[in-house]
């Protein structure tokens, strides 16, 4: 039988973390965190609604996901978000020495790998899953504002 | 009258914090910000006992400070931080816009300057404000450690 939990299907929990973040008003990320296939966190951009820069869907699902974990390292998990992450969430990333990172659409302008965010030498990262349906989601958001 | 509000007089507040996290067996940071001479966050490294890599001082100073504004941006406002913040921090107080920036101590290792983290245009930035200080701490907080 063939292993339903793809990144693709991780990837679409994400994608509706980020369409929760789209009813709310807020850019439209969304992030889960997984170990052993199953989901230990699951969250979506709140900057607005919080009044927090800080406040990133990943950075969100890095503590939520440590608070279940109990630990504040992230060996042995995966974190899959729709957008690439910016220095910050990169630089969060980097600390928590998470095994993989799984990405939608790429942030030209204030992505980590434009602008040269380390992660963790460990950290394996996959880009462009669903990139297709977080972009059009994004699209979507900034037309609705200018409306 | 000579102007009793220097930059050291802050970052003798943000060393206090350091302290307390000193005291907690938490990487001796400690951070405060400031708008119009009045402190409106103080903060200090808590990773340890949060179990949480996001929750460096200015992290949680730049949250604290943004709950009191009610705003999210730091425009006017100075963070005074007795390290070198690191990518992560950088990133967030890239999102913040705030005015800016004094710390202490380098980090020649994980210190924003070296890896590159691009701050936002506006943000000045000055360094070495007790740095000897800063530097005494963590040396002994370390020593510490290793007894």
């Amino acid at each position: 039988m063939e292993n339903p939990f793809t990144d693709e299907y991780f990837m679409k929990k994400a994608l509706q973390e980020a369409e929760l973040a789209f009813d709310k008003g807020e850019i439209p990320v969304g992030a889960v965190i997984v170990i052993d296939n199953k989901v230990i966190a699951r969250t979506h951009n709140l900057t607005e609604m919080l009044h927090d820069v800080t406040a990133h869907a990943e950075m969100q699902a890095i503590t939520s996901a440590a608070n279940f974990i109990g630990g504040k390292y992230l060996k042995g998990c995966t974190l899959y978000v729709t957008l690439e992450p910016c220095q910050m969430c990169a630089g969060a990333l980097y600390w928590s020495q998470i095994s993989k990172v799984v990405f939608g659409a790429s942030d030209e302008q204030r992505g980590f790998e434009k602008l040269g965010t380390q992660l963790h030498p460990k950290t394996q990262v996959i880009k462009g899953v669903l990139a297709q349906e977080a972009s059009d989601l994004m699209v979507r958001f900034f037309a609705s504002k200018r409306k």
